[in-house]
């Protein structure tokens, strides 16, 4: 599966004819998913219907049907790219050779990264209630990969790089609060680079608030 | 408005009768706000109906109706609470008088407090998304409250108490993110008290995760 931003705004036409690339719909099914993830963020996935959807497309709901077999299918579409994006960290280089600190450094900062890059879809994952299969699953692999990172802190504490008068899995979930947080205030494009973003996020969480020394 | 938490495990009787204290509803406006706010963080204030609250609360939607005149209300008083908690920090000497990082400290710990106090009410606040005149007045009065603090971090700054490296309005993000990601979180009832919770923010906040020196 493509997971590719290009988009066309033209309407959606499930025949194809002159309007669609390739023959096919106008909307690439990555355009169609972009809509969904804003007005699942927008009115809660469980408020949004597959009417909203293709009222928002500015089509019918056959023409969003083409695509996928309902609201289900792009619920879990979504969920994938932003999980995929966390977990992909997790296997590379940075990630898994060289002291825990650097790694846990390595890893908090490509997590930035991928809020930034994929920040509706990871919004939509960190708002997920877990009513429906789906969610419960993706909430099992968010948390999959919260105990990793908590095991790269409980590593760094026993290398003795992070203090140890605060219990571990707070850090990791103070430390996940603040990078999580980012989804919602965030505006790409603006003066705060993703690059400063990242470094701000590192620095504050090391070495805290207080006037280096 | 009373707003304390006692309540009865028995139906709402809205007229009354031998079930309701003071011969009125066994469920007092309290309780049934409880019950309200425990559905809008369940299923988002959109996706609940009066039908939805009066199957949880056991009862009719008339006797739901007896205590408020739609679930706007109950929206409206849950956010009062959680907005009349952190605005009344502000108010207290200890966030009035004094050098800025100290009061900067003794709002964030207050903060702490009302999130682990009123936790489901804190949370419908975090989670709202402005899609009605109720939701967008109370993210007006969230704003006021995050710019209040701002202020604090800006003149800690200005006194050299904290970094300067870091743009102040991303340190109150961060700080907020981390704080505010407690209500995801905390288990009441657990290991870690609230006052030990409101010492490991403040130091990971102020001293970040390195071991002190």
């Amino acid at each position: 599966m493509q997971m590719n931003r290009a988009s066309s705004p033209e309407t959606v036409t499930p025949t194809g004819g002159g309007n669609g690339r390739n023959g096919r719909a106008a909307y690439d099914l990555p355009a169609v998913l972009d809509i969904a993830v804003g007005a699942f963020n927008d009115y809660g996935y469980d408020a949004t219907s597959m009417g909203l959807l293709a009222e928002r497309l500015g089509t019918s709901k056959s023409a969003v049907y083409y695509h996928v077999s309902g609201k289900e299918d792009l619920l879990r579409l979504a969920l994938e790219r932003a999980l995929g994006g966390l977990e992909g960290i997790l296997t590379l280089p940075g990630a898994t050779a060289g002291p825990a600190e650097d790694r846990l450094r390595f890893v908090l900062r490509g997590a930035v990264q991928v809020l930034v890059d994929d920040l509706p879809y990871v919004t939509l994952l960190l708002r997920l209630r877990g009513n429906t299969e789906i969610e419960r699953n993706a909430l099992e692999r968010r948390r999959a990969f919260d105990h990793q990172v908590s095991q790269l802190v409980d590593q760094a504490r026993a290398d003795g790089s992070l203090r140890a008068d605060v219990d571990s899995g707070t850090i990791t979930r103070l430390l996940f609060g603040m990078i999580n947080s980012i989804v919602e205030w965030y505006k790409p494009g603006g003066t705060l680079t993703p690059a400063q973003l990242a470094d701000d996020v590192i620095s504050v969480a090391f070495d805290g608030l207080h006037r280096p020394a």
